[in-house]
């Protein structure tokens, strides 16, 4: 795209003035018609050093009131965003719903870096480019609009700039050995930059190139995009983005009715034995995932009253606390509810080493989001795919993904709610509510069906917890646990 | 995409039986709402050979009335066929507002089986998919909902299939020698087929690939992902397409102010000699471009009054007249209106060796209909893009592209308007909506900067006939029409 970039004739000093003028206006006029629309807006900006990428961000916000925008400067990863996935740090920052974010820089400079000092090899880089596409075709079907700009300026005139800023003492320090050494290698840096351009420009984010010369032209071309871009958001506000087609590995899964669950007990006695047994090897394990730096997510779903916060409780208790997390998964808060649907689950990722349990999960979005309304029927059916774009995503980046489905039958939940009910300190654990969704028990059932069908993966599976006897549920648990880490260790050994 | 394609279990018979019913109601159901929409549906249906693609079509269209879809087999273009650019003749079948078309094999198969026989090279086919991955955008754009559906079987099973048709002497026709071969070369068929699904995998227009070992099964997803992108795209009634960035190389344009006209005259005798002259030549010339198969496009736009009709005239006058065509545009017809802005003009393209003279063009889209509304602010905004795009596919398929303006000032225009009102018989020239369209001058003005500034691409450029001396316009279109065919056949011959 660089190398037949044609640059427009820019209109005479005069006339950009004027233009510029509108153009600033009519950002400023949109403010508060996003804010209205609740329309996320990331500003992406990247380009060659010395192109002067920060100084328009600086001259943009000026429109916008401060309350409706933030800049984010994406530097090289600390050592403790190494031990994330690669779309982690980018993710945390999206904005919120009608509010602005612009970036100097984002994943493209990450990886475009890395491919020029070599340390993105070929298939890294085609598996890159595939994170980053899914996740802005994610961002964009889920109402965000996407402008990216690169920042185009001649070998010639990065020198010139660089030279000018090495020049005065007070500004030499903005003179990064990337920069000179980028001047150097204009010619092979613009096959990297142009290949990626290439591969990355889809219509649900395309490449707006910016001829950065002259730096009131640059302002207005940004502008002129920015605000068309705006307005065509604007217009599609309940847009529909096309179901696509499950691309990821499905194994087969029992229909919840034909679980036996009678049949799945044990004693007292073994349970006692197991658990001791089981724990004790968990927790040495735990050790050995750490030392290995392997990421371990478990999600627990089930009925009201199958067991997980009990069953969470046995895993739990063989782990150190300081290399696990519970975090329990209650309707979005406000902040949340106002970005993509997974952005609190990105949020919550552990660390490499670490392990994190999830009491309710991402799930949600096609259990309650779907049966209560809260998202439109074309949000819960395009989460199929994007949750297991989602968990490939985990996957790829080495961690053990482990979904348990904790079952039990209908009685067994009315017995359970009325035990609740009838036993003083147990009451606070039953509501309203929990009466409520039992009478939605055969909707959600075809739910539940519909997504272990849809969402078992070979990465990662969906495991049936029986637990109408809950000690049963416990062990096969933990045995399901330890299996699969162990696996993982010992393949990241024989990789070492 | 083939290579990990992971079937998903289809329900056993009696659910699936019962599920294909429900769809093929639901298929019936969005007749009437496609209609009521205006909804255009491609449905495009390639695969492996012997795996039913033909046979799914003959299930589909029985839950549809005839008056609402076409079937559309594409052969092997024919000997006229290929005498047109690449995506002509898919072009001209794409469905009309409100209908279904289904392609038994669309574009897809062409481009593979070329690869396949060593007829295309990897640089013409990337050409291809920048062809088809932007056509496809640009009707997706245009309200075109586009459902892709590639039929999948193992090799096993096409040979199963193929000796099957071969034993059975009704059938035995059915097996064409390019699936014998296809069969045996199936692995590096696949690879071939996998690079494409890929390359043009877009979620405007999606791949969706089908399990095609069981029919019932999969005339099932079939369905099922068909009505899935109608209810998908029956929800995006208004939508607005971003706006791309302009990739094609722009050449400054003068505004029509600045154009100086009273200079621009000359004698009647200078005018006679040179006419004379200059058609001799371009009489000589359209031999030798016939020869060559250059196909030659001549576009007219200008003010009403302007004298494109005279201008036109002269130029025709020097040509064969079985070379040549000259289209009069007028506001199109109900089954042009119901179709992409472009397929009036794809359906009226010269072969090569031939010239096509448009009086009035596809520019219409950001003149009149952009200043009478007949289409919305993000149709034209987006049309100088497309129209790019157009040209730029004319250019790549060997075509000459002139664009003429015909330029007079205000004044001229009230002149020759007055002249024609009082002369009885040129009375027939002046209408109404020509006085009404007078008093827009200043709209339309800003219209044509915007235009000449937008489209005045290298490969296709606009000149301006200075037209208060209408035999100063005509000499003048006359000298760059002989100029630009001569520098093609020269071209063209250097390089045979």
């Amino acid at each position: 795209m660089l190398k037949e970039f044609a640059k427009a004739a820019p209109p005479d000093k005069e006339e950009l003035r004027a233009e510029l003028d509108r153009a600033k206006d009519q950002l400023a006029g949109y403010q508060m018609k996003i804010k209205e629309a609740k329309l996320p807006v990331m500003v992406i900006i990247e380009g060659w050093g010395a192109a002067g990428k920060g100084s328009i961000i600086g001259k943009v916000i000026r429109n916008i009131d401060p309350r409706f925008f933030k800049v984010v400067p994406m530097a090289e990863p600390t050592e403790r965003e190494k031990r994330y996935p690669f779309l982690y740090r980018y993710m945390l920052e999206i904005p919120e719903a009608g509010k602005f974010v612009f970036f100097d820089t984002y994943w493209m400079q990450e990886v475009t870096e890395g491919v020029l000092t070599g340390k993105i090899d070929e298939k890294l880089y085609k598996q890159r480019i595939s994170s980053i596409n899914t996740a802005e075709r994610s961002l964009h079907d889920n109402g965000y609009l996407i402008m990216k700009f690169f920042f185009h300026i001649s070998r010639k005139e990065q020198k010139k700039r660089i030279d000018a800023l090495a020049a005065d003492k007070d500004t030499k320090w903005r003179v990064s050995e990337t920069d000179v050494m980028q001047n150097r290698n204009y010619d092979r840096t613009l096959e990297v930059y142009d290949r990626y351009l290439e591969d990355t420009n889809r219509s649900v984010a395309p490449w707006y190139i910016i001829d950065a010369g002259d730096r009131k032209w640059a302002e207005l071309q940004v502008l002129r995009f920015l605000n068309q871009g705006i307005d065509t958001a604007l217009k599609n506000q309940a847009l529909a983005a096309p179901i696509l087609q499950n691309t990821f590995p499905l194994e087969p899964v029992p229909k919840l009715a034909d679980i036996s669950l009678a049949d799945k007990t044990m004693t007292e006695e073994e349970y006692r034995t197991e658990l001791k047994k089981l724990q004790k090897e968990l927790g040495e394990l735990h050790n050995r995932l750490y030392r290995l730096r392997i990421p371990v997510i478990i999600g627990y779903e089930g009925w009201d009253a199958a067991g997980k916060g009990g069953n969470i409780k046995r895993i739990a208790a063989a782990l150190d606390p300081r290399g696990y997390e519970v975090h329990p998964i209650a309707s979005p808060e406000p902040h949340e509810k106002a970005r993509h649907f997974l952005w609190r689950f990105w949020n919550r990722l552990p660390k490499d080493g670490h392990i994190a349990i999830f009491d309710r999960t991402w799930y949600g979005r096609v259990m309650v989001e779907r049966l209560e309304g809260f998202c439109s029927e074309n949000d819960w059916q395009r989460a199929y795919n994007e949750i297991n774009e989602f968990e490939n995503e985990l996957h790829s980046w080495g961690a053990v993904v482990i979904k348990f489905w904790v079952q039990i039958d209908n009685e067994t939940q009315l017995k359970r709610f009325q035990d609740r009910q009838n036993t003083p300190e147990k009451q606070w654990k039953i509501t309203d509510e929990d009466w409520r969704n039992r009478e939605k028990w055969p909707q959600y059932e075809d739910a539940v069906n519909e997504m272990l069908q849809k969402t078992n993966t070979s990465f990662a599976p969906w495991y049936i917890l029986e637990s109408v006897d809950k000690k049963y549920a416990r062990i096969k648990a933990l045995k399901i646990v330890i299996r699969e880490i162990r696996k993982a260790c010992r393949e990241k050994e024989k990789n070492l």
